[in-house]
């Protein structure tokens, strides 16, 4: 009779090292102790895969928070920045990007919250991420499901985004809300001479929605800038488009918003990034970022994964090669799906101390 | 001055039919009402894209424990039927399946919760889903990262799953431990004929493992089989190999369990499946649900997609076509990383109903 | 003995209707004809998932350019047209779109190869889209591996594009090179009132580069229009950002282009849509063809899925409900890293057509 | 005037070490060249991302066949081994893992090429690889569309894998082809004692066949193992499920085939991987590897990505730690779908090497 090969007892019982003191036991939560989701979320660290990145996130967020409330002493510069929205405020910028689709999606209420209570100091975001906000405070979005055929909602006018449905309608109200507004800017740019630019056309628009469930409501009243370099890719360039055959001459500048954002970076006095997707918002804030040698706190959250080459798909780590995030710092990526796990995140991060400090001072 | 092109107009500002009374409207959970997760999580369903999904699920598996609680009566074949594992017990007959990373990760406890109160009927794991919850109970695996290096790694005798560690050292106290309990088998089956199939063999070692955190200990107590058809392919196989070569002769019979699987699902009055993961374990449970020309509720969560061709990534309605889902239910497919959902969507239908129950009859 | 259970044997032998006549059989190349890639390519439209997938994205390519070919009657529109870029030319207007990666990679060769033959009509791309085709004029990017630490390639100052490394030399070289032509805009501004847009700086720079190696070269030399309406976003950005402290007063102005833009597709007689990637530029494309009630023939390449509710991976069937592609139409979405199908596809279609024209011209 | 900050000078334009000489430039093919497929694909490695991978995939396989080919002397071991199928043929033991879905596609015939040419020692498979070989020889599969409904196809017995279509008669006529040969299985256990495990059973069906369109009719004349633990999983095992109530007894084991697999393992002298797709069929050709401390070169082809903790998405380096690839190898992953990319790296590698031997030995 045989015996058992040398080379499999060897490479299968091959004995360990001791692993380092300290490093956290995979365990679950055990439900036997009841439903109680904030101690189903502390569990998530040590859950492992996403989970545990998902409590890594929370970490990094909380780090950018204690941050942030730090005190901040007022340097030359920020005495002399007549700029209110880029005037550097705290102790840690924190910049957050997010795609369009999150404001078409019930995220947005979580992300108006950060903006409402003035929790985030820069903002990122895609065309639809800014019209998107604008359209449901005339009329609502609908939840449908992926599986709808896009031939027949063509026939009736309703347009789909994943499992959300946008009536078309909605784009006609936006128009008639939006067109007067683009008279008036295209006046103040003769008038005036102003040059107007994406963030100046957002803090315009969010003036006048006049609507508490808006983010660009909040942003305005709080002068917290909200950029967006291809605003006319979507329904707002349509009306823009469209405007220029009545009033031409309106100009959208880019550059003075690059040099608004970067500048918001430079003064930063440490930074924090939250990017919630992929594209032009990811590169956007990182690229921002790179202008004062890396942020400082950094979480992605998205659905890509690194092997095409993308940006969207990049580690952070690729980021730290590029300087756009610092080599000490302990940056997160969470893969995942923004609609199941940001409003965890933020819940148990910016809100939980928006509603701590509340306590604190009542 | 040109006028703006009509064909622009028209396409962009088409008008739309009413949507359909009833449909729900996208609005995300409004923070300013607090941290209350049990009312975030009721918001997921009208928040669009996997959160909906998420919801959709949650609703599914309420669906499943109403149609489970329902009285049932006895038919012939289960007064006759004298397997008391694959005995028809409930209405409905949940089957749940899951990979073996789940078992490595925290995910294990909830998994187990489902088991310990016996709440599922029947469950279906790859090789590792077995071994791994026995080796918990000898030892802990740890939370590590997904960018160690597999080549130090190796040196030190860590291996990695994802970003969890598993010392080899818990494979070599594995082996101690289950290799008088294959002593024991290969005797049984020479002296009393015995005909092991993996769901007998988890049955003995869920028996012999005594420890009340082992998904299978309450397995093993409860009749709940658990089947396993490649079996060999993992640690388990590994001591079996080895084994081999000292008391040859043992035999692992998958066809008997088939068989038993498969009238678990001939036997149900009613039948959920609760897919978390893809490959052989997906696959087997929807296979047997075929014998009963289809499943009345599923629920799949995995990260797979269905360009691939790969019955991982295919949606719910391709089992439909194979009968392996009932035409005329709603099974639903939640594109996320487990670790994430799985204890959120657990928490509120299983675990929530567990306790309900506890507190009526208490 | 009891018979195998009814519902099961009719469930699964189930009697099937006829296949439709004309079905395809799946049946892939066999080897044994020997090496041939032609006929290799030719097969995989019976191959199935997206070899299959790729077979039709070539048939449609391959519609867009006979319908290219077709003679084409001048409009009154067409005849007062000024602007070379934005004219019609052909009887199908094909708009490209691709990712800044692509540009990194080895694919920008085959992408220089459409603009240099004239067989694209109008390009949309990211900033990284356009400067990395600059810079590669300058300095090469070098072959690497996405496993790299980015901490150490920092202190190289080497930045990694996924399995691409890019000499942090490169850009400062790309410095030395736009900073004059930077200059000159601003001048040009001042003293002629030119209003920059990113397509009009981008077609400035393609005069200048001077190298047959560059996409922007040829399309400079062809009149394509190359837009890009967050110009600012990348290494152009950077520099235009330097130079605002020496040159204030640069104004980028991305209302101009989207007119010049959406004019083409509103112009087109027929119109194909090639979107290699995500993000804005997949939205871009598709937005321009919505002015037209949809385009006639549209490819989309990328590695996103819809699970998400992006753009990015949005089913060619959602822009369908948005009338951006047409209702009749057949698009084809290749769930596919670019650089692995896109050489094969314009292989098969392009460049095929190409040098069969000049063999028959010659 | 305010100078350009230096924090962001320094950042933006760090300079860069030199890159290691002989690092290879980025550089797609040009199509100005001519339609030149073999160049093509040779210009892969230099292209970047996945096309880089599949460069290095057809690289490692060429490692793996320069090394089948040289001369094997024969140990004592290999003189006395009785079993033909496990025995050592080569310097280099090829094992050969494949989902059940490349059977099902076109990808059948390139795999089939593999086998019949005896260019691989040991394959590994699920239930569905094995069946759908068969059942093709007695009757189509069909290209359908991902989008077909399965409700319709349902009513209709028609099954969806991905894009294509299995009629139901064709197990009907599996059914009709299979039954005798389990009878047979039976009687041969009943007479002679034969252990029947999922490689025999498929050796036999190989046998019977009779079509040189199957790769099992090949394997079975070759003796090369047919390795597929969960051989119950799919339409066998339901035809078996369905005969054991005519002709019970049969026993399928599934721990004699694990020390075949072992055994290959442990006997080779070097040994390579080539994995197309995740699941039990990864992990078993991994598992059988770590018998022999791991294997010498690997190549991995699929779709998924590491962050699920997934063994399917696991990245070659995760399976370094487990001791199942050597250290000092260079194991490469292709992130892409199998039918897009298998042909262009067999044909690349054992097709051209087949037909260079041919040539040069005629």
């Amino acid at each position: 009779m045989p015996l058992e090969p040398d080379i499999a007892k060897e490479a299968v019982l091959k004995r360990s090292d001791n692993i380092e003191e300290g490093t956290p036991i995979v365990e679950g939560y055990d439900w036997n102790d009841g439903v109680n989701y904030n101690k189903l979320l502390e569990s998530y660290t040590n859950t492992g895969f996403q989970a545990t990145n998902l409590g890594l996130a929370i970490q990094e967020i909380n780090k950018m928070l204690d941050c942030r409330q730090r005190p901040i002493e007022l340097s030359e510069e920020d005495v002399y920045e007549k700029d209110e929205f880029v005037k550097r405020k705290y102790s840690c910028t924190i910049f957050l990007g997010y795609t369009s689709n999150l404001v078409s999606s019930g995220l947005r209420e979580t992300l108006r919250f950060l903006v409402e209570h003035q929790m985030v100091d820069c903002v990122v975001t895609t065309a639809g991420g800014v019209e998107e906000d604008f359209i449901k405070c005339l009329a609502p979005t609908y939840v449908g499901s992926f599986e709808l055929s896009g031939r027949n909602l063509r026939d009736r006018g309703i347009n789909r985004i994943g499992n959300l449905l946008v009536p078309n309608d909605n784009y006609c109200k936006f128009e008639d809300w939006v067109m007067p507004l683009l008279d008036e800017m295209v006046e103040e740019q003769n008038s005036k001479g102003t040059v107007w630019s994406p963030s100046r056309i957002i803090h315009r628009l969010g003036e006048r929605i006049d609507n508490p469930k808006s983010i660009y409501h909040w942003a305005s009243k709080h002068k917290i800038p909200i950029f967006c370099p291809a605003l006319t890719d979507g329904s707002l360039g349509d009306m823009m488009y469209f405007h220029s055959f009545r009033h031409p001459g309106l100009v959208v500048d880019i550059l003075s918003d690059l040099r608004r954002l970067n500048t918001m970076a430079v003064k930063a006095k440490n930074s924090g990034m939250i990017i919630i997707g992929g594209g032009v918002i990811k590169h956007h804030v990182c690229n921002a970022n790179l202008m004062r040698n890396g942020a400082d706190f950094s979480v992605f959250i998205n659905t890509a994964s690194e092997f095409d080459g993308s940006d969207s798909g990049a580690r952070p780590d690729e980021a730290i090669s590029w300087g756009k995030i610092r080599k000490e710092s302990t940056p997160v990526k969470v893969y995942a799906e923004a609609s199941l796990v940001v409003p965890l995140i933020i819940g148990e991060t910016f809100v939980k101390r928006y509603f701590n400090q509340k306590k604190g001072t009542s």
